[in-house]
């Protein structure tokens, strides 16, 4: 099997020092690279692994930080930080920008093939980056069906792709109509992808204290949504050397 | 390459000779299949080879018929035929039952391992073999969200996958919401792909003749939906021996 080297980065960003994880795939070149956004909680060793497990297939894979590396076990301070920060698309900006100038700055990246992949709160974070007109090669997030300001989304360069839990009460369908309106709009390439009966964070493995109502664990779809994510990149930012 | 072996198979249904098109992997042993319908205008050379695809996937793959071996170049004279068909499930289960049958005699066909993969009436059929109790692994359909009668889509006892173009006005998102609703309502695991910005048939590469209104050809999204299908299968009805 492959073996993939890891490293903490720390870098400043909103106020902040975040602890990033990046993933190097084998070998020495320049390869495609891929953020990886945490949900509003933070960072923590789940998210670490899919970088890790994106450097398997060959990708170098940062999973960025948006908490200072903290990871939230209490919702009601989870919620004090995430609610201010998704109402202000240039904090979110500034924390996208941040961690993909680490990435950049990484060697073994090619910096002209870099995908921005998020769930909740890191799934705003890349959309935001394409609003801001970054050159990206697709975008893809779980559980952010976030808008942006108006006009913003024809700066969107690349396939947006979606995935949302029907059941989900903090992404409604409103939200989704929403969303995918802006979208259309705007020109984009999109697509959107609904997990029958999967509320919020439906691809997080269940953690050991109190979450939010409507966030439910959905193993099959998890799974899914994963292997969505995986297929989706292979399609817009396949692997070469 | 892999030679896959087609012939052709005629069968009574709906007071029709059908003209169906059977495709059969290399090797000699029984392996998993799948019936693959076509839209309103009839079986036509393209869904043919969709069958013949899946046989070099490894899969034993039947394109059925539904129009007595015609294929509707005229809208007027196709919407005649269908329009009746999709209001009666059992004429269309008929059809269904039918296809299913000279696939399950096949003696390559694993008869415990088959999937239902349709476009428009074709899908509409296998949803409806799926309502109707059928054991498939996975029905997958492409611009089919019809909707059944009252209660009988608890009877569905496999994953449930839709894809539909978001400006497809004869699967508007009225219908969306009826049948995600129906699919939620009776408890089967289900997912809906919309493809942004495509229309009725997007997968269908444009024909010489007169195509109803809300129909158009958008390949990037036809790419997709076809690698979706292919994945579904890989997912639900993996090839073995």
């Amino acid at each position: 099997m492959t073996t993939v080297t890891t490293r903490t980065v720390e870098y400043p960003a909103d106020g902040l020092t975040m602890v990033g994880h990046l993933a190097l795939p084998v070998g020495a070149g320049r390869r495609p690279a891929v953020l990886v956004g945490p949900e509003g909680a933070g960072l923590n060793d789940f998210q670490r692994r899919r970088a890790d497990t994106l450097a398997e297939l060959g990708y170098v894979a940062m999973a960025f930080d948006i908490n200072g590396g903290r990871w939230f076990t209490d919702p009601e301070e989870m919620l004090a930080r995430a609610i201010p920060l998704l109402a202000d698309p240039d904090r979110i900006r500034g924390i996208g920008h941040a961690a993909l100038d680490v990435l950049r700055a990484e060697p073994r990246t090619d910096p002209d093939r870099i995908a921005a992949v998020g769930y909740g709160t890191g799934g705003a974070i890349a959309l935001e980056l394409g609003r801001d007109g970054v050159d990206l090669r697709v975008i893809g997030t779980i559980n952010a069906l976030t808008t942006g300001r108006p006009g913003e989304a024809a700066r969107i360069r690349c396939p947006v792709w979606v995935g949302v839990g029907s059941e989900d009460p903090i992404m409604p369908p409103a939200q989704r109509d929403a969303f995918t309106a802006e979208m259309q709009d705007a020109g984009v390439d999109w697509r959107l992808v609904v997990y029958g009966g999967a509320l919020h964070a439906f691809h997080h493995p269940p953690v050991d204290h109190t979450v939010l109502p409507g966030v439910g664990y959905h193993p099959e779809h998890a799974r899914r949504a994963w292997r969505d994510v995986v297929n989706l990149l292979a399609e817009c930012l396949p692997v070469t050397e």
